[in-house]
């Protein structure tokens, strides 16, 4: 049997661990949830699976979850990168949330020469992407790191990681993701709302690693097209087969 | 050259053909995107494909577009009815957005057996679909339906009409897609957030035209869901080849 509630910890999980509540995780599982001694709760860390967990002792300023038996082994994504070109607030939420539930291991803002923000609340994506791992049942939370220019991040490139990347230019050249081996380094990078540059364009299509994807003939959002170029890759080449 | 605002109308289009303006699309033009006489505007009506028109009367209360040239055919998209449970007011919208711009012929609004809404707003979800076309560069809107019951749903199911079915609780049994003939007439069935009824899940097991799908080893949201499943069936058998 599994506990509903499912709880990101900052904190080793083993048999018989004890972890400490902080105050905000207190109001929710007693204030909000109503738990009380005894009730149980789902625990993950990102690095030690899934625990059930016993409420030990409840206070509204905290408490002590007490850990039973593993419930799940850590299961990590695939190695898969999402950059994308922040747009507005619930949008860029939504992509960090999506990108959690699909299976990114790690979440890339990046500034492109179109991108309007000029900054990004990366606590705030950090707690989306939590939020998201507690909701979908995964072991794992993606780190989203803080907003680069993207020409810098291409600078420092590492050349073995594969990059696919999606433009709304680019017609009919569909990728032969499946003809890829498995197991490598990827990412997956979206356009800004507004398209690339022509520069970025042509230094992105000159890469020996970037391929380049259609998604259909529709111009799709920058959120749809996250979801829909990971479930791409997912099915050629991550872990949904 | 193509006007960059999109406005679709229920009004005929072709050569020549003037267009009156509701009172709000004249607000919208006028007052909110500052157009004058001269100026010019995309215009689809889901039947005539994409004409570019002109503005020749503006005013706060209404105006008229001529038509000049078609830019774009009809493009109709492929027979494939996306059916999902209503879920909250932001997600259901969401769900609505994206399949239109996915490239949905129909959108069915159905209530299971743990579907929380009992009722939507028809009108709101068909605008947001309407949008979503303006946005996305179609010259087609899919028909919002209102609210069936899903077991009338199927009580009513043309038999030659094939139906994808995404359930969390199915693992590993991923959907050979593109086996089938493409051209056939499909809908995807979402499931609802706590997922099907045990007689839901064996009755459309039981279907001889149900053919059950894996969204991989993550429990996806409903939106996030409704996006993959119509990646995975327009790559297979849609318009994204």
């Amino acid at each position: 049997m599994t506990a509903k509630i499912r709880l990101y910890v900052e904190h080793p999980l083993g048999p018989g661990q004890s972890v400490p509540l902080t105050r905000e995780q207190a109001h929710y599982l007693f204030g909000v949830m109503r738990l009380s001694v005894g009730r149980q709760v789902a625990l993950f860390n990102g690095q030690d699976g899934e625990w059930l967990s016993d409420v030990a002792e409840a206070s509204k300023r905290g408490g002590l979850l007490s850990c039973a038996e593993q419930t799940k082994p850590l299961q990590l994504p695939p190695d898969l990168w999402l950059l994308f070109a922040p747009i507005k607030k619930a949008r860029t939420d939504f992509i960090v949330e999506k990108a959690a539930e699909m299976g990114a291991a790690r979440i890339m803002p990046v500034q492109t020469g179109f991108t309007n923000s000029e900054r990004i609340r990366q606590d705030r994506l950090q707690a989306h992407a939590v939020e998201a791992a507690e909701q979908c049942g995964g072991t794992f939370v993606p780190e989203v790191t803080e907003l680069q220019r993207l020409d810098r991040v291409l600078d420092a490139w590492p050349e073995d990681r594969q990059l696919m990347f999606c433009d709304e230019a680019e017609v009919g050249s569909a990728l032969r993701l499946a003809e890829n081996e498995p197991g490598q380094p990827w990412a997956i990078l979206i356009g800004p709302e507004g398209g690339f540059s022509d520069h970025e364009r042509k230094r992105l299509k000159a890469l020996p690693y970037a391929h380049v994807v259609s998604l259909g003939p529709r111009i799709l959002r920058a959120d749809t097209a996250a979801v829909a170029a990971m479930t791409m890759w997912q099915q050629a080449l991550g872990d949904w087969s």
